[in-house]
Order: C-alpha cells, then structure tokens, then sequence
C-alpha cells in the first residue's frame, strides 16, 4: 500500500492499482486500460475521523434507518466558521443526496408543469429529475467572454420575466467553477423578488472554493428572496462521501416551512453512513479540507501547465471552485464530442460536454482530483492521441 | 463488550448499553428510556462477511458513486439456491431501496392516475409514496379468521375487476408474515392475466421464512402474469441492512425490457457500501443468516410464551416469514392505537396499527429480533403497564 500521509497530501495517496480495486462508476464504468477523469469523485482516501466514525458504525452494526444525529448542527456550525451563515439546525432537514434534495423541494415549492430556470451548461442529472416530476427546464446559458463564464442577468430576466417558477442556481458553478460574488448574487434576488420566482441553490461545492473566493449561501443573503430560498448542501464532494447518501436542505427563513415539509420518508431513506461521515467531515475534517485544497490548487496550476506545453489550442480556464475542469477543445478539431474522441483514441474518459446542454458541443469536463501522476499520465494520453491522429494523417495516402 | 459470538447467536451479541449506542432509527425516535420493538431494524451486529467487506471499502476510500458490482450475480446465485429461481443477473437492475424500486417499476409500467392494489394491513410507505407519483392506492384486505390472515381471492378479483392497473404484492406479507404458496400465487397470476394487472411483487423479507414455508418468487412462476412481474428484493431485512441503501429489480422474462428502462441515474443514486455489503450478504451471508433464523424461530415461539402467560387476551398468530408479530390487541379494550397507550404507559415503543390502514386499528407490530432477555423486557413493560391499569382502576374511589 502506497505513502497515504506523505508530501502528496490525500491527492497522492493511492497509487493506478489501488484505484483500480475500487467499485464506484469512475472506476467500473471503462475497461481498465481507461483513465477515468469523468465522474466527479475524488482519488483519495478517507479523512481520518471520517474513517473512525465509519469503523465505529461498522462495529455497532449501526446500518438501520438513517436519523439526522448531529448533520444538522455540525453542517450549521461548518457554515459559520468557513461562510458566516448562522443557520437554525433545527430547520434543516436530512435528503438522500443533494439532487433528491432539489427534487424534493422543488416538489414542495412548485407545481407539475411549471418552469424552472437553470444555466447551461449544466449537472446532466438535472435534466433527468426535472422532467422526472413533471417540471419543464428552461435553459438560461452562462455568457461566455473573453474572460471566461459569468452570469448574463439579462437573459436570466428575459427567462424570469416569461414566467419561471423556480430558479435552480448552481454556485459555486458545476461544471465552469464560477463563484458568484455577494453583488452578483443580491442581483439575482432583486430579479427573483421582482418576478415572484423562488431560488433553489446547488451548493454542493461550497467547501471547494480557492483561495481569493468566497462561498456566500443564498439564504444568507440580506434579501426576500434568500430568505425565501433553500439551499441544497453536501459533505459528499469535498470529501468525497458520493456513494454514502447524505445532504441537508438548509431554508433562508421565510423557507421554513417549506422545508419542514419535506416527509420524513425522504429523510429516512438517507444513508446512515452518509450521515455519520458527513457529520465528522463538517465536524472535524477541515484540516483535511485545507490540505486537500492545496493539494488541488497545486494540480489546478499544473493542468495548465500541461495543457499549454501539451495540448495548445485547448481554452483552460482555472476553475474559482471545484476540482472541475471545463475545457473548450474546439480548436482541436474534434467534433461536437471531443470526449468521446478521446475515449476512443486516447483510453482516457472525459466527462462529455454534450450531457451539459448545447453549450457543451466542443467542451468536456476534466476531474482533475488526482494525484500529479496520474493528472500527467491523462495529458500524455491525451497528447499522445493526438500526435498519433496528426501522424496518421500525415502519412495517409 | 458483550459476546458477539456467544450460544445466543447474533441476536444476544449486544445489550441495551452498546444498543443505546446506535444512531439509526429505532434507537434514537424515542427517549433512551423507551425501549423500542417497533422499525424492521435487527439488534445484530453484522455477519462477519459484511463487516470485512465494509472494512475493505473504508480503507480503500471507495465511498464514489455507485455500480451495481457483482451484487446481481450473488443474488441470482443465492436466489437458484434458496428458492430455486434461475434469474438472469444481465435483467436486474439496481435501485436504492425496495420501496424506490417499486416506485421506479410502477412509474414505468403505470400511468399517473392509475389504481394500484395494495393489501392491507399494509407497509406504512406505500401510503406516501404512490400517492406520491399521483397512483391511487386501491386498498384490498387480507382476510381475518380464526385460524389467521390469508389473501382473499375475491375481494382481490373486485378490486382487479373495478379497473387496477397494478397489484403491489406483499410476499412475505409485511405486517403479518403470511407467506403466500405456489397454488395461492397462481391464482393471483391468472387473475392478473383475466383482468391485465401488472405484479409488482416487493419480497423484501423473502429471505426470512421459517421451517415449513416456501419463498416462491413472483417471476419465477409458470403463468404469463409472473413473467410480466418484476419482484423487488434486497439483503436489507435478512442481514439488516436498511441504511445502507441497495436493492434490486428483477424482472419476469417479459418484464426485461421494463426494467432495462430504470434510468443509469436511479442506479446511481444508490449506495456503493448498500451493494458491498449486500453482495457480500448474499454470495457468504448463508451460515449467519441460518443461525440468525434458528434464533427468530427461538425468540417467536418465546414471544407467544410470555404473551400467553403475561399478556392474556393478545392474540398472536406465530408469523410464517420475518421477525414481526402483527399483535391483535383489541381485547385489552385500549383503543384504537394501543401502541400509543404502550408508550405512554409502558415505554416500549410499539408500530402503531393505525399507519398499516384501517384494519390496524386496535393492532400493533412488534419486532422481536431483539435478544430473549430485550424481548422478556418489553413483555414485563407491557404486562407491567397493564397491571398499574387494573390496580389503579381498582383503586378509585
């Protein structure tokens, strides 16, 4: 078994071989000559009190229904210290994950048919659930300057205006990494006020902002609408608890009592050892969190390093949040799936774009949580793809 | 720590103080003083099997997204030996849990609107969750005789014939553990055929039969109603196992295509340690699971024992599948709700009656995989409590 403490930190943990003996869909899902650096899950190894919290449940036999133990109170105490929200546990309610926690409010606080707006490119699952509980998808894309993605208001009035129901915000931003700022957002409520739409926040990568940003929680904002929106929050990405089935609805305070509306059936089809992983992942695992967090700073510089050295042409723009990569391959050439391309040619597995709404068309997601080897070996793979492509070509007939 | 291996097998493994350490539902509902009998969770601690699975999955950090692994292939296996159906491992699908996966099944092969046979005294959640997806739940009782609950094939032949698009059958039956034969399943299966009711069959508990019964399958069954079933199964009750979050779907041969149309992303919102650990249950589960029955069988005829000599009046019909007594209380004149009574008076946590539909009513359910020394407790609760009634109305002036 490799180092797991060493300079790495948790990024470098685990060596090809022993990511190969996992069971999650990054590495099930290809052959194993694949790379995976698709699916949003994370290379590393378990933070310590997460590990004993486990090991604890395990020998208890501690595996019935799932209960909210103390999630609520360590999340709430998380988001004072690392966001200055001082939210009620008592409001927050227990969900399975944090797309079942949309569903579940979206339920609660719209009707069938109705409108919900979300920026493209957008989490795939959304268009799924949505249509799954008979609301329509109204796809409101990010603009895309030279500067990289921001939030257009104009289109998001022009959406709100033609009569949206609800506003599914995704911030910090899958898969662009954008971190909305406190202006930006407390814009988006006064539209939100102005349209009578309700805001439901995605802010499962809240923990994952870098250094220079910051994570402002929607119902923390000093606005009708943040008090009336609810925010869907997770200990599943930063510490990588994906498959454990824990999230927490957390209501501005005019969303009380849609939250409390949420049946304890849902709540009770959690996982429990999602709760108790994510109770000592908000509780005790910042430390963690920050040595991750410099591990992925570190891997965030060296992807461009790697892209401008190996795959120039490729528009990387280094994420504000996330270990999320979206990059635009448009001027290799490659078709609206350059994904698939290299899958095919490269054996290495990029999330593709096109899964993301139309804006996607040329662009593929790239999960950058891996150790540097391995982050290096998937450039390779990808470079290597394309030499032998523009070989080929040469030497054709 | 207690003997977890002692001659009381897996059911003495833990006394009240470790059980009081648990954080799931039927140890943290109540205050510590009730003692609880009333939520499907076991006082077991995890076969050994489960435990170095879960073990392996914790220092491997493989908590991602889940895949459905070889959890199919060890129930198909486990289903040839234990009930003699030969299911094809490529047909089944994964889902969260037993109650999502018939949520999922009757979204696919219903339409909103549509009525769904249910029998009661039924499983509390099916009343939330059809309703849920706009199904009408069409509640058909089970008979009630003097020798205990059986189907009742006529009042079932109504209910089809008033137009059912769907039977939701319970087999083994949760509350009252009537395990349905082969000739009793045919029947239903051609009564499905006359009127064009698709079966969906939840076995949850199809593990748990006793000596003298027979689990037979749903889609197992000659009869072109069974190979249009889809039966929902799981490890979850047998190895207990709820908060981990796997079950299956598997389909009758002309169910295939239905159930090939569960969404990847209903698959996925499983848990990775529900299948770990339930392929584990099922391909090495079989020594524990026997001894756990040796000890239910103990604990169900100590159960009629102590209700005989401390609780006359009860009526008790020993169950033919899984650990729950369905209690007729209604000689014990306290109402509707004895459960409630129970509580208050007794500190001991029954499951209310009245949630399983009218004919609950003056019925409680009690969970007896507990140990004989937890099981005596809860009697001398409830005899205590009754005893305090009589001397106090005796007492009044």
């Amino acid at each position: 078994m490799s180092d797991r403490t060493g300079s790495g930190g948790p990024l470098s943990a685990y060596g090809l071989d022993e990511l190969r003996g996992r069971h999650s869909a990054k590495w099930r899902h290809h052959p194993p000559q694949v790379l995976p650096v698709w699916v949003a899950e994370m290379d590393t190894p378990l933070a310590e009190p997460i590990v004993t919290a486990l090991a604890g449940a395990v020998s208890r036999g501690d595996t019935g229904y799932a209960t909210p133990c103390g999630l609520p109170e360590a999340y709430a105490a998380f988001a004072a210290r690392r966001f200055g929200h001082h939210a009620d546990p008592a409001a927050i309610r227990l969900v399975p994950d944090v797309m079942a926690g949309v569903v579940e409010v979206l339920h609660l606080v719209t009707r069938p048919g109705d409108r919900v707006v979300v920026n493209t490119p957008a989490y795939p699952p959304y268009f799924y659930w949505l249509p799954r509980i008979g609301r329509q998808v109204v796809q409101s894309p990010l603009a895309l300057g030279p500067d990289g993605h921001r939030l257009d208001l104009a289109a998001l009035e022009r959406d709100f205006a033609a009569g949206a129901a609800a506003y599914l915000l995704c911030n910090p931003h899958n898969p662009t990494g954008l971190v909305l700022g406190e202006d930006e957002l407390l814009a988006v409520a006064a539209l939100a006020d102005e349209y009578g739409v309700r805001v439901v926040s995605d802010e499962i990568h809240a923990p994952l902002v870098y250094p220079g940003g910051r994570h402002v929680p929607f119902p923390s904002l000093d606005a009708p609408a943040g008090a009336r929106s609810v925010a869907l929050v997770s200990a599943s990405k930063a510490w990588n608890l994906p498959g454990l089935k824990a999230a927490l609805a957390v209501p501005g305070e005019e969303a009380r009592a849609d939250v409390a509306g949420i049946d304890p059936e849902v709540s009770e089809s959690a996982g429990m050892f999602g709760v108790l992983a994510s109770e000592a992942a908000f509780s005790e695992g910042e430390p963690w969190l920050d040595e991750l967090m410099a591990g992925l700073s570190a891997n965030r510089t060296l992807l461009g390093e790697l892209l401008a050295e190996r795959l120039p042409g490729v528009v990387y723009r280094p994420p504000q949040a996330t270990y999320l990569a979206w990059l635009d391959l448009r001027a290799l050439g490659l078709g609206d799936d350059p994904a698939e391309w290299f899958l095919r040619h490269g054996e290495v597995a990029l999330y593709s774009g096109l899964k993301f709404g139309p804006p996607g068309s040329g662009f593929a997601r790239f999960n950058f949580a891996t150790s540097p080897a391995l982050l290096t070996d998937a450039m390779t793979r990808m470079s290597d793809a394309l030499t032998t492509r523009r070989t080929s070509t040469l030497n054709a007939p």
